[in-house]
């Protein structure tokens, strides 16, 4: 997941700058020794997907598993991800995703607010992609301390999106419901077990009056017509429909699998015991995941986006745009 | 919700009691007032999809928006999801849902294990859908209190999968992955916040060497061939597949946003603000989310299956199952 | 294929005559005996998917698949046409078929022309859909004589779409061209054989300088811009894409393969050569296959239109149909 | 479509030699002028997409649309054509295409047969993909004659494949039926007009007695169990399946739309009628479109079979298949 010092080159799909309607094709060149080369284990990783792909592919060699289950393949989503966010800025719609803990340490809970606009300078300065100073020490700390133990750590990281108009997706069909999307697309990177929008799990411990933000009279200038919201409990997602307030999903990772410490498995051949070791020392990915989360959330907005706004070229989606924020001040 | 009362018609696709492979159509006959009856409210109610939907729309009419956001649409998934169970059911899966928290009071955490065997009769003699005699009494008061209140709850439940083979799903793409689809699904379902797998959003607080199952040989006459697993942390998911362990998911849901004491709106014709009160006293819809958490838990994981074990027949598909179950005790 | 006398009654989907956004579900009741009462034939017919539907499923039950392989499935996608063609009726575009030929005998090939704006009731007066009444003796002897030597006969249809704008389909990649959408979808109808376009084959044998249809300046007034069309022996496809001519198609279609003079089979138990004469006594439905084909056409053609003139609402559609139409002049 | 010179370059999904069930990526370098430097014509072709492509994205300009609605994009089906070829092949299934009559010209009616098991050495030897060689002098005499005179020719290409097992498609909707999918894919392939299957529109114009492919005993150790057809008329579908028999399917080529003698368009600018003339001196590229059509029939079918024989690895899809041909042998 060191996607940032990756690079993808464009191959086919646009021209002086401008793709073509044609698939966009993007490569990016593995440095690592090739596949051809690299040694079969003879056991299989617990946490990876190796055990289990071996028993679908009904087979003992994980090496052909854990190329394809690898975080590697997050890169090229990250990549494809940077030109969804490109239409999407282009309409003024900013997505963020920062980590609010790490091995059990939680930042700051009004990190967020206390970033304010400083947010891209404050993550950039974070080595955790976090957006509370305070607590970079302690970060390092614990990180330096499970590295010592031979041990890895997760983490939860926070996807922001700001500038949706109401009314992105669907409340037509469950699968079309941008909620059932995104969690999807969530569900999808590598190693995420837990997925919430909003006040997520929280939201199902408090009474209905404390949950559902109120519809109140917008103020004036307001940008999506009449109507606002007094909270953002939401997450700005109702009835698988954007609300018009920022979306707010909080997503769940698991430690690392491979441990320095190594972890119990079974040897392919003798069916015995074994402890394997690992010399890779990544202590943690939840900063490289939560770039990973931006990116998916562009790809799977974007798509949103554009059924909304739909057309052949982006003045017809800015056409399909324009008219539509007239009729919502209509509403 | 109260789609337990719900009769669903078989319309075609089937001949003596078989599916011809063409597609199966059902019917479910709504013995409420027609939507062509209904009054069109003057303002949308938050925490439904009436805003969002009216401004996706770009009209003022949210009648024809909440019959199909309604939960009433989730009764065909729980109609499909008995067919899919039918399938699973075949080769010894078993999917079982139950209640684990309600407005805040959880089920002893034991219950599951408590149950046993038992555990359909248990459920079943629940008035919300618990594992857990011993809180029914307080369940009960906790409705009873909101209920007093004008107010609504909202819940948790689990989701368990018995008896899947490991090498269900696929490591093979983001949102091929078992993980992905499942995801997907529980936030398909209208009023989902939270989705986890295992151990969720604990798993992102403890260290990799207490969040990874080790792989140990299996016991004699274990039904997947020689690994097995000591725990099941993961909750049965790895990488985008099964483990062979049992799935175990948690879903978050909020309360119903029709409260009694209302909630603040804004007027479609004045633009003022208004307090919508309602008359629907239902408190909570959490035991009945969790039959269509079971329902489309089933849908999904008998589609994975039916790619994983494919034929034009339940002959083929079981021949298929044969074959494979022969070369997982190779691996 | 006697759909003109179903009747397809609308379950779900609408509201006060207007589609919801929702799925639209529609029933037609089979009137003839229910598949559960009829007998299982005990050989396979030819020309049917009898045998190899059997072979498929693995089994000696053909009257499991004749019931789903019969023309009596297309019943429900003429009532699905009548929808779309709703669609495309409402911005000038209008489907029209008629028959071509009839077991080799021809309507007279400038039938279209001589039928004019007369074509509906003249349509609507042949017993055979043509607009060549001279020829309706010809072809009921035809059918005739076929009645009588317990034969049966197929034909030619032809379909046109009047007032289509250029650039609806794509050339961005194979199956998105409309070309293939069209011409699968024709091939999708049981029992046609052969589908071409414009010229189709007779364009394979004349030189490029007699086949390509040169652009002109379009007359003043001229609906679609600036360009305009010397000819239309493209049949209205260029590249994948409208041009703005009439779309032509002519579809081949084989004769009913039951024939009350029978035709050789085996007989599944005994594996003898048997000869199964039948007591259905249609000796063609090339007539109501063109109905058929207007159908499949308004499906495919409704769905290119929405995803090029897409939104939320008829209004949305009809915004993006009229900013498209300003761009086109400006071209 | 001088794809025989192509060179394509696997860049991801293999490792030894095997796929890995992740995406296949490969790559064909241009190695003519980038698209970036090519200019941009003044007036748009006839019988390309280019007009109909600048009507669609609503600009002036068509070097944007031919890049893409080029021929060249057919390289990379040809290509995966080859990978979808490798698998049928290990099930004994030939693929085989040849040119039946160009600029008007057929080949002698039974050059196939003729060719016998030759035919590979026979086209090889052919300048037109053609199997008969006393044509070639009349093929070559008219392709001179056409250039002469600055124009172009079309032509149609047959296309069999041997070695079909029946069962393989559908005939449960119409999408899903072998014949739909395969005539909309060749009908995918640029500037195809016209497709049909066995007699196809011949068989419009015979009675159903002589259409049907009477259905026989088998012949003791026969392929595919205990019944066999008279005669293949129906070019090996019926209802949507293979029946066992070859598959024979035919295609319409339009000539080529770029004539040196040029054609008459409209200059964007100035509105006025221009005619443009073409250095490319190509008069036809049906033999090289007979290529494509084999690749993409290849494409089809292997997906079709791997979803009648479907598995995680060629073992579990060879196990499928050895299962159905038992079943086979039973009915």
């Amino acid at each position: 997941m060191r996607i940032e010092k990756d690079h993808a080159v464009l191959v086919a799909g646009t021209r002086k700058g401008l793709t073509l309607g044609s698939p966009l094709a993007l490569s990016i060149e593995n440095r690592d020794a090739t596949i051809e080369d690299l040694p079969v284990p003879t056991d299989p990783r617990p946490g990876h997907a190796d055990l289990a792909g071996c028993q679908r592919m009904g087979n003992r060699d994980p090496r052909a598993i854990m190329e394809r289950a690898s975080a590697r393949e997050t890169a090229m989503r990250v990549a494809l991800g940077g030109v969804a966010r490109q239409v999407l800025e282009a309409f003024g719609i900013e997505i963020f995703a920062h980590v609010l803990e790490l091995g059990g340490i939680p930042v700051r809970p009004d990190a967020w607010e206390a970033a304010g606009a400083e947010r891209h300078a404050i993550r950039a300065a974070s080595a955790f992609q976090s957006l509370d100073p305070d607590c970079e020490q302690r970060l390092t700390a614990r990180v330096d301390g499970a590295r010592e133990a031979g041990d890895s750590l997760g983490g939860v990281f926070e996807v922001r999106v700001m500038g949706l108009p109401p009314g992105i997706g669907s409340h037509m069909s469950g699968p079309e419901r941008l909620t059932s999307r995104l969690g999807g697309a969530f569900f999808s990177i590598p190693a995420m077990k837990g997925v919430e929008f909003g006040l997520g799990f929280e939201s199902a411990r408090l009474p209905g009056s404390q949950v559902h933000d109120a519809i109140v009279p917008a103020r004036k200038g307001a940008p999506w017509g009449r109507f606002a919201r007094a909270s953002n409990r939401a997450g700005g997602l109702e009835g698988g429909l954007t609300t018009g307030e920022p979306l707010l999903a909080r997503v769940a990772m698991k430690p690392i699998p491979t441990l320095r410490a190594g972890v119990p498995s079974v040897d392919f051949e003798s069916g015995e015991a074994t402890r394997s070791t690992y010399q890779r020392s990544d202590v943690t990915s939840v900063p490289a995941a939560s770039v990973v989360g931006e990116a998916v959330a562009a790809l799977e907005l974007g798509a949103a986006f554009l059924e909304a706004f739909s057309g052949a070229s982006m003045d017809h989606v800015r056409a399909a745009w324009e008219d539509h924020l007239g009729r919502l001040r209509k509403i």
